[in-house]
């Protein structure tokens, strides 16, 4: 057994997976309170010791930053503060004695869904997760897109020169248009300040019921992917894009919008047979994180 | 010998290469009476008519636009009217009776620095070439990053939505930003039409030498140069980014603009390490089309 964490802006989930991918029992909680180390490491040794009776080999995780993947150091964690230059793999492994492997979050998204669930087959396949932030990925031939470090941060691909500050230090990041806590920002300024949404579903069911600012923010959200997306399929020719993340629910919504943006915007030949789906795991980021501790586990001991 | 040919919105330019990469002979002519097919066709005829002697083996083609380099068939060429959906390689092999291979003007470039030029060496390489588009490639591990179509069509990233129509269909593609033919147009613009310049090195010599409208027309191009690369940095993390074609002699005068931009822009650890450098070779265009029908004429013989 294999101790997946999925380690997101709001939420860690961590879950413990099978041979065969499959979870056999999970757990999530509120990722807020773990932005000091000790207490992130605290929790990880609470999850192993509750777990114990699965006899896990190794522990990945999924981290929502930049991280150099062979020394599992995270570089730094955009929407995470605190967490920069931190050796965590090495750190781990001498407090839990259990091999640990690290990867950007949507990487591994991306390697549960290519392995597993959507995209399986196809040799050209983009993977976002849409969340507090946006999370990127690119299979390429069965291969995650990586380079000296976890690369791939299509979620900071500028749209805009001199727009809003984005967490990661740039201006005018994709993720400023479409990442939740911008969303929530702007429904709120939209709305003067005097109503805020308790989160993007309910601005999407607002808008939904003809409520004209949450319109205003669910078209400019479809607008914004679908420019990006636009870029992204003029680069790469993908064969699928596959939705994933906490607004992915709303996919049946706003998979039109986007389509149509993307047919004006990208170059023909590029987006013939292109297919836009939404993820199927459920918990892919557990999974992804779990493979990563397999491959890991299994290129060792092998 | 191979025949490489590199076309381009402006200008065709033709060569002898030897096996090791070295041009005999070129010609150089240009390129709008071509638009007509048969112009074209009748021009390569022309070149192999001149350059008989030489033995040529295969023709390799490198065309401004999105090719199908398994059928030699073009979609289409975003700056060239008039060349949509053709099959360019059945027709040339069947009037010329030798081997053809047509692939992206700008992967060519690639294939030629990557193998002979700048960036020889590096895992993950980032090519322009500035001129009257923006064209890109990306080397991955040695190899032009391709999927079903030439792919990689970098210079239609949007930078803006909602802004300039570009060439290619879209609107705010990067291209818009950088591409010879708007830097003219914006020039002009802001000169209220009673000013033009003849070409790009006269509005870069004109800011030189300090003046205003000149200078805001060449400030905004390294801004928008480094915001599009800040998001290719991020997304590949190259180890180099290698800049050739027109505008790439004004190179040591707009790198320290652009290196600040990407420096202020880019994720810091996607940053580090990064170089910055010119095109070495002189007409890689004519080169990486003939290394690429050397590699098909060897890949059919052996």
């Amino acid at each position: 057994m294999f101790l997946g964490v999925d380690w997101g802006g709001t939420y860690i989930k961590a879950g413990v997976v099978d041979y065969r991918g499959k979870i056999v029992k999970s757990e999530v909680f509120a990722s807020k309170g773990l932005r000091k180390k000790q207490v992130f490491i605290r929790e990880i040794k609470g999850l192993l010791s509750r777990f114990r009776k699965y006899k896990i080999r190794a522990v990945g995780i999924g981290a929502p930053g930049i991280i150099d993947t062979k020394k599992g150091f995270i570089y730094y964690l955009p929407n995470i503060p605190g967490w920069k230059n931190y050796p965590l793999r090495g750190i781990l492994r001498r407090q839990l004695r259990l091999p640990i492997y690290i990867d950007n979050d949507a990487n591994l998204f991306a390697l549960a869904e290519a392995s597993l669930g959507a995209g399986k087959g196809a040799k050209c396949v983009i993977f976002l997760t849409l969340g507090t932030g946006l999370g990127g990925a690119v299979i390429l031939d069965g291969k995650i897109l990586e380079a000296a470090t976890s690369a791939c941060e299509l979620g900071h691909t500028p749209l805009s020169i001199g727009g809003q500050v984005c967490g990661c230090g740039g201006r005018g990041c994709i993720e400023t248009f479409v990442g939740n806590k911008y969303l929530l920002e702007n429904y709120r300024k939209l709305k003067k300040n005097k109503a805020e949404a308790r989160g993007v579903k309910e601005i999407f069911q607002r808008a939904l019921a003809g409520e004209a600012e949450a319109t205003v923010v669910w078209e400019n959200f479809a607008e914004a992917l679908g420019m990006f997306l636009s870029g992204m399929v003029n680069i790469f020719n993908p064969e699928v894009i596959v939705f994933g993340g906490g607004i992915s629910g709303a996919f049946r919504l706003f998979k039109p919008l986007v389509a149509r943006v993307i047919k004006q915007q990208a170059m023909w030949p590029q987006v013939k047979g292109l297919k836009l789906v939404r993820a199927k795991l459920k918990d892919a980021g557990i999974i992804g994180a779990a493979l990563l501790a397999k491959r890991g586990h299994y290129e060792t001991i092998h």
